[in-house]
């Protein structure tokens, strides 16, 4: 079942590692298909280079396998509560990239210095509140996905417009309309950390709202011009 | 139309991903063609795998398409701008190379620190002032080309000795005689930017008037021995 | 004699290079045969691209080269009183890998800032003692040797639980269950004191012992779900 | 004439390349005949893709060109120095690479803070003096060897046991006992300035001279016992 979306989901899963997002199994990615409401995860600690499509895990929403020989990803109930708390989204990719660790690990935002960051996501990638004692020990990755959904809640983010979190002590989680977008995003994040980390050693702060909106807006917003439209 | 100008623009966008300045599309060259004032300018938003000769578009120093069934770069007013502002220029490129964006978004000058700058530029890569709300609101490409020609005009710096700068918020431009030698130039400032800001953590002053005006002429000047002179 | 040992050997010092630990002859593997008390190590100062299996070297647990025409690795008594005072272990690696080597420099141990750490170890990542003049002028590499399981015997760290240390003014070591577990351990090593720098730059603390306690568990704990199990 | 030499410092400068130490072409190495007293050096300017073996310069230790058609490296003089006051020296090379540029832009010297730089260099890499306005206007790349030269007998260092220097804004220069040895110097170089930089944001301290001794020693002293000796 859901031969395409496996194979996306395992082509995006690859993509983690064109990207050098990650060492050994360090990464997975999922893809969801909303009609059926049934998702796709890369299995847990699985050598990449023996991967293939049909390795690929179905899941339901509710957190039971549907589908696959193998145990999936350890992290799936975050990936699930993402898919169950931002409905717009088609993929969910997880790294441990290490600028963006670095950022989760200090428990910092990446502030919005300039346009790079303007054309990914509108206004800082937010960095979730640790977890309690009780949360890491009961339901720990369920409750991860939680927090990072209270995080968007509490301070009022548009998951839409900000397709990634850091979460507490831990690293990234990215999000976008399919498997590959997600990847992609993951990819996209670690650069924007990287400047940011440079830029914050050499004393920089936050761009202007006006053109932090200008390139969000002209890459994302109704009336985008950046690419080739429909094309 | 420009047929020998197209390939040469698409090579030149082709080098930047040798060089490892670009991470996905961020990133386009232009070449221009003096004699019928017309430039030739990679897509917006193409990957640079599907990128093809035939791609590049040609447009007229006012801002008209004349050959081309893809959108331009949405930053080719800014390209448009430098060729009419500075008439020597026969190439420019434009990145979101990592550390070149840190100084961009820290607002701050690559300092003269030593002879791999002197061998590039005669001085301090400047990095403009911020656009106000209404620069950026309206023609903000154009805009960001005139920032860039306003900086060099108001600091005194001659385009020919300093052929690069850094955008307040955004990342670096560079050029050149052509659109090889401007991508080429995009590679050179990324690694004099990384060498600056290590420069920097360790406490360095600019070098010495004498030592970066020697190299500069001994690679640039009417008497440089660098190189194979004519041969 | 022990064929496949130094097959494995062999190719646990290769990984070293795959892994980019490694610049021309500086790093080490070996792995031990616990039946025979014998293990097998890597020849002192041989090109990684000339090594063959027949090039390791045989050693003794007191000592003695058992078989191999080349000097063992001038490293090989450091390894030994490894294999002597931690009798878990069934394979050594020592690198110059940058950022732990960075560490060691700096005396100074890599706290555990998250949960790449926590998967990887339980506990900072220990720095030895200076060794003192003495120490280093008669038997200096039985002497590293000795100042580690000092180390991890007067912190009362279990060496199964952290599978590294750092050599103060040095560099790192890392075990494991056998020489290809050693190599991929130096790697992980390397990550983390890489995220740890960074991390520290931005002002980090510890994790919570909870999430650390949690990741360590997950994945190497009585309990652990993390990968396929025995499958 | 020198056929074999030649052929070596065209291999010693692709190493450069695949030291991944040079951008374009940013570096030169040279080897030099002591019976006939001439050396051999890259021609200035000239792409490492497009070299080959018969455009390497001959210049006698006098500063004559005895063969080539090309110019030879502008540094040439620098190197010819070198030969002159280091008489037991067989190869010298010269490159831009990141952080021993840092180091020599930030005008400091590159302290001995472990075992990595100690199995290279006994004591500090020094950073020379800056150069006076005439001694750049007037036979700079001459004046830059003597101030090197300067630099070892002003400060009691043996060229032997240093085979590396940073020049004040500039950059390295480092030596061996022919063109490959003086390459594969620049690299280590290059990993110890690195090595530095990191420790020196963590807090380093010098290495004990015991240690340093002991390092230096067991891999370049008379009774070395690291490598395979003679076999």
């Amino acid at each position: 079942m859901l031969e395409k979306l496996k194979e996306e989901v395992y082509r995006a899963n690859l993509a983690l590692v064109e990207y050098k997002l990650v060492l050994f199994t360090w990464g997975n990615v999922s893809g969801i298909d909303r009609g059926s409401g049934l998702f796709v995860i890369k299995p847990s600690g699985v050598d990449y280079s023996k991967l293939t499509p049909g390795d690929m895990v179905v899941m339901s929403l509710d957190g039971k396998k549907v589908e696959g020989e193998l145990n999936p990803s350890s992290d799936t109930p975050t990936h699930m509560e993402l898919y169950n708390r931002f409905p717009d989204i088609g993929g969910v990719a997880h790294t441990h990239s290490t600028f963006a660790v670095a950022y989760a690990q200090a428990a910092r935002d990446i502030p919005p210095y300039g346009t790079t960051h303007a054309d990914f996501a509108y206004g800082a990638i937010p960095c979730t509140r640790d977890l309690s004692q009780a949360e890491i020990e009961e339901e720990y990755e369920l409750n991860t996905g939680r927090v990072i959904a209270e995080c968007f809640e509490n301070r009022g983010i548009d998951c839409n417009a900000v397709p990634a979190v850091l979460v507490h002590s831990h690293g990234p989680f990215t999000w976008g309309k399919n498997a590959s977008d997600a990847a992609k995003n993951s990819a996209i994040l670690e650069e924007v950390a990287k400047m940011a980390y440079l830029s914050s050693g050499l004393g920089a702060e936050e761009a202007s709202k006006a053109i932090r909106k200008k390139h969000y807006m002209r890459k994302h917003g109704a009336n985008a011009y950046y690419g080739q439209g429909g094309k």
